[in-house]
């Protein structure tokens, strides 16, 4: 179950760096790039923090064909983006929800701190765009609008507590990723946003 | 001593990635990764090149909490920063020449060429400065002004002079640590800087 | 002869580094840093991601020598580019070839899958310039002209075609690294690109 989400996540990352990529007037080659690094750079920074390499894609080629698949998919049906924007966020969101899940369970396999096990479910979810964002030459969106990074540290917390009453993990899997989803998909209807930090100068 | 100086260097460096990330309007979530990537950004990319994986702060807690008390800090005086800014100039020369020693020591527990331990030094103290300046969408500033890395470079060599000496560690230690903040205060006091390398076109 | 190639590559790396840092108007230290980056970043990331570290060039100083080298002959020589630009671009080909082979070459000695070693081998000929160009802050310009990756990538295909027919490891590399220059040096003859992907809105 999570491991099918997981992709579909996979997917939507990679399509949504298809999106970022053609505003930007990139060939075909850049575009591929920036959806490859949007769907697996997170996953990638991570592992590479906690030194489990070859990183993930090099060992397991199932992402690899979902990045091409999704990348195909997103440049044959460009023109109807439009139209399909609902269902890609959709699906953008899921990955937020199974990646973060991720993150927190290799930060837990190899013995990490609660608090880097969350640094490592946000890193893994957020840090794909933010790697796309730089590539683009943006500030990351991340850093700017959005509680999208929030969102993922919150789950990332409610998740430690269900472990402390020892439920079963699936449960806690299961609970954690549907509370990521909802409260994402709750802030981008209602807006919900952080104000920006000044110096008030 | 030189323990109680990185905490310094650490919170200066958190503190001065607060006030870049201000400046570009960033909310509350992209400020503080801004300065957990100033303040650790250096280390961590040295661990990688090293293989010291997990890296330093996802062992060391300590780290994290000292970058959490210098973005709290700056986020409440932000209003005050003016009249800060020579403590914070102070305690950010303090953790450049600490920074620099500890990748100094690193490289030699490896084993490894002192030029290359020159440059671990100098990644360690300045790196993240520039993984900063990326994020903020800018050209790194050490790239362009100030002579920030090639005192750390300096630093660097007397260090491997003294060691050839066979001082006792401590006071090599010291030395260097020294060295390295008098000529960045004389470097700011006298506007040193380095011209620019240019084709003449 | 494979390696004697190797070294001019470097070179010649490193010095496409000096010329487009000056163009940015870095001071020494800077462009150094530009000239370094464009010659082993590529060859930093692929060893960072397959968890080869102390990463390549931390191990053998000959590579640092060469950027030394390749960095003081550009800026002595920088303003008579005019003059060497024919040159340089040979260099920078042959280093195109050559670095694609080592990247190859690496993800087989771990086992990695033939595709993940074409990534590599594009990893280790490109993204010495991606990081360039980032630190530059541009949009890398093999995201938006030339067909540069395309090249490696199909040299990379080349390079498994010729293995599975089990010819000689030698004629192998000589093939690969020479096919990739051909078609280099005819794309840019004949301004073959790619053309850009829009949304069409």
């Amino acid at each position: 179950m999570i491991s099918f989400l997981e992709i579909v996540g996979t997917m939507a990352f990679a399509m949504s760096g298809v999106l970022t990529a053609m505003e930007k007037k990139l060939d075909p080659f850049g575009v591929f790039i920036i959806a490859f690094v949007t769907a697996v750079g997170g996953g990638t920074l991570r592992d590479v923090l906690i030194g489990r390499t070859p990183v993930g894609w090099m060992m397991d080629l199932e992402y690899v064909y979902m990045i091409i698949t999704g990348f195909i998919l997103a440049v044959v049906f460009r023109k109807k983006f439009d139209r399909l924007r609902t269902s890609l966020f959709l699906f953008d969101t899921i990955g937020l929800g199974v990646y973060t899940l991720t993150g927190l369970r290799k930060g837990i396999e190899i013995g990490l701190h609660p608090i880097i096990c969350i640094a490592l479910g946000t890193i893994t979810a957020c840090f794909g765009g933010v790697i796309r964002d730089i590539l683009c030459n943006e500030i990351p969106v991340i850093f700017r609008k959005e509680i999208y990074a929030t969102i993922c540290i919150l789950g990332g917390i409610l998740f430690f507590i269900l472990k402390a009453f020892q439920l079963n993990d699936e449960i806690i899997y299961i609970t954690t990723v549907s509370v990521i989803i909802s409260i994402r998909l709750m802030a981008v209807k209602y807006k919900w946003h952080l104000p920006a930090l000044e110096s008030d100068k």
